[in-house]
């Protein structure tokens, strides 16, 4: 690429302020939260408005040097990092992250795509809304990602993903136009509805820098319990008889597996079993209630003895506080440090049919037990969307270390139970860098082709991401 | 067009009774449920799986002859019927209209294009779910529209519209290939969406053939009431009052004006008035509720007497039982017919965001009474979505004729200042033959020229419903 013709544009556009050019200032966006991926990126251009935007993209178009949009940079599959000895620009949307109103009465809110999730969380909660997306990174992780990715989190069961959330978006294109499909309409059937191009594309049709949110009623009240249950099919038995018992007040009804809630308590002594003896399997169920008078625990309270009767669990103990609530919150949430502390393990992000998660279990474990003998599966998710976090490792240590070169195998093993159960690879994480070539293995051809085409009809130069989700 | 050889093609695929010919029976398809409508092709294909609508599309591409899909033919726009002196065929969806699959544990259901809504309900209901999407034309409307125009209703409000409802799709491209994306996933992030791409695209960029539904728990509670609101201003403020109080639990919430329900009183005279006096403008409230113990209607009265206490009401009543729910039901409901009684109108399905729902009603009526002063709004709808029917006449007969040829003038200033509120001038009914031209008129240049090219990449030779959305 011609360096100093597209610096000296750049800088004519932006300016000192942004067009970050310190080695280690780049340094930290070349690299993915986890260490996994490094780009060679030389400069970060961070505009402050999507008419420096629309100039941006036209810079490098004429230059051929291709952006990689990044928000929070907390991609779990290196979907904004850029890619290694490729000439790449990273074009950071930081600087973009204002809260443009709050519309009480449409109970929408409009934002920059530079804006961090858990303000925009505050903002709408101190106005009496909630807005329902909720993970883990909400702290770093930024709007216009949280759209790129169509992420999904802990309130999905209810709330839907991120794509449910988003009623319009601005965009600007990778000819340096800029679509305005900024709405705040729950219904507008005036033709094809182009921002779904755009919400989980990652980055790569189209550069997001506003959209319109939807809110919701703040809860009033919440219950959390704790329930052992004897096995996953009975789990999803009772998912479906407490939904029909309380209805969609249910807005959490996560799986962990013996396995998993093990290692919490042996890294993590500070907690206590939720339970005597540990379940088989456990599943954490939280409900929500608008009204405040509602007899919210009574509700719950009754559902589970009918539960009981019904064998569909085996035991159950409900938080009496905020602070019992958040303890068994805490068991659910620190499993992923749990098995950080334990040593390395391969892991998976997949869904299925809610009714096929007890085969997918049951058949990913066989082939992996066959394939190696005491292999051991930490398993945990979102059953009620029928996503698992599915993670493989040996409990010695040396095992384990012979383990991680084998992750092809083990991936095969996973994704092909998943493929064969009408499933996802990628639930919610998204492709990134990491599974562009199992997407390719998986994906319908028909599908693939539709999606390269749609690629090369928005950005025919190659311009936006390259790389991601397609090879 | 080749009317010999494409026959012969046809016939061989299809046999007699898959290839409709009959003037009589093709006259009806070849005309829209309101008549406003007709198309001149020559025959209807009746394809009964996927395999022959393939089939029947490399045919048709071959011959140069397009296909216009047809499920129910009850578009409001005339999107299923073929364009009068242009050689296109009919393609009826009605003989593939099985249910094919409902998941209890995954709260799906799986059907092919011509399966009819209020089938699809039926099934949900007798296995304990609700299929919420509800509308005038259920009983012969078919899955496979409903999706292609991205249905509202009158649960959009809790439930989202026909977009929300679809998990997954086949689709049957132009160039005769099958996509299958027939998956029951809550989430799914392996690439770009491209299920979006055909709901809502009225059959112009694939032929819809099968779909995955999602259910919900069926409620076993609902409690109704009409209220009495001093103006559209407080409408809105109730709204959102209701909403912090009862939460989702609001199911429907509906502005009658004082035109409309006068209307009804008068054409209808087995119809009571809800309250007395007469209110300038009411709203048709509705609540749902899964608990069958929990205290519903008290819940709803108690908001009620709170949003007395602030005046954003005068009166209300609460239905009783079920009968009286449906008699305050009917008196929404039957707005149409008693409009058609009264004679015709000049109609518009728009949506503005809820908050400025005001403006819109302030704004079109004075902009209106200017044009054509003692012109009669008669003006309902969809207000918890933004969404209202706005249908103009006169009182007087002679006069009402002359307002007829004025039509085009009128849509200007009503749809000028939907277009000024960033409102849509198609909240829920879509385009079809009927809006192309306002379309191109309102429509966001950029978004105009993405919409020709999605079309041009999906059907590059124009087979699929030509002249519908885009002209």
């Amino acid at each position: 690429m011609d360096h100093f013709a597209l610096y000296a544009d750049l800088h004519a556009l932006l300016g000192e302020s942004g067009l970050l050019t310190d080695p280690q200032v780049v340094a930290a966006h070349n690299t993915d939260w986890r260490g996994r991926y490094r780009g060679t990126a030389p400069w970060v251009v961070q505009p402050t408005s999507t008419a420096q935007v629309m100039e941006v993209i036209k810079a490098c178009a004429k230059a051929g040097v291709p952006l990689v949009p990044q928000g929070g940079n907390t991609s779990q599959c290196g979907a904004a990092t850029p890619r290694s000895g490729h000439p790449e620009i990273i074009l950071s949307l930081s600087r973009m992250n204002r809260i443009l109103e709050l519309d009480a009465e449409n109970a929408t809110l409009v934002c920059e795509a530079g804006a961090i999730l858990a303000q925009v969380q505050k903002h709408a909660e101190a106005a009496g809304f909630l807005f329902p997306l909720s993970l883990a990174s909400e702290g770093s992780a930024q709007i216009g990602g949280v759209i790129s990715t169509n992420a999904g989190g802990t309130a999905v069961l209810r709330y839907g993903n991120m794509r449910a959330q988003v009623l319009g978006l601005e965009v600007v294109l990778a000819d340096g136009r800029c679509w305005n499909g900024l709405k705040g309409l729950r219904k507008d059937n005036t033709g094809y509805d182009l921002k779904q191009c755009f919400i989980g594309a990652e980055g790569t049709l189209g550069i997001i820098t506003r959209a319109v949110l939807r809110l919701y009623p703040l809860p009033r009240q919440r219950v959390t319990a704790w329930l052992s249950v004897p096995s996953p099919t009975l789990a999803v038995r009772l998912l479906r008889f407490l939904r029909a018992q309380c209805g969609d007040r249910i807005s959490a009804f996560e799986l962990v597996s013996h396995s998993a809630l093990s290692l919490v308590l042996h890294h993590l002594p500070q907690f206590q079993p939720p339970l005597d003896p540990l379940p088989a399997w456990s599943v954490l169920v939280e409900l929500e209630e608008f009204d405040a008078q509602a007899p919210l625990q009574g509700l719950l309270e009754k559902a589970l003895v009918l539960a009981l009767e019904e064998r569909l669990l085996d035991n159950a103990v409900l938080a009496q506080s905020l602070t019992e609530a958040q303890a068994l919150w805490a068991l659910r949430e620190q499993i992923s440090e749990a098995q950080k502390r334990e040593g390395i393990s391969i892991k998976h992000d997949i869904s299925v049919p809610v009714s096929r998660i007890p085969e997918f279990i049951e058949l990913a474990g066989k082939n992996l037990e066959t394939a190696f003998p005491g292999i051991r599966v930490v398993c945990f998710g979102h059953v009620g969307d029928g996503n698992l976090h599915y993670n493989l490792s040996f409990a010695n240590p040396e095992r384990n270390r012979t383990l991680v070169p084998q992750t092809p195998a083990v991936n095969r093993i996973v994704h092909d139970v998943v493929s064969a159960l009408n499933g996802s690879i990628s639930a919610e994480h998204g492709i990134g860098q990491l599974k562009v070539q199992e997407l390719v293995h998986y994906k319908d051809p028909v599908a693939l082709d539709l999606m390269k085409k749609l690629k090369m009809l928005l950005d025919p130069q190659g311009l936006l991401n390259p790389g991601k989700i397609l090879a």
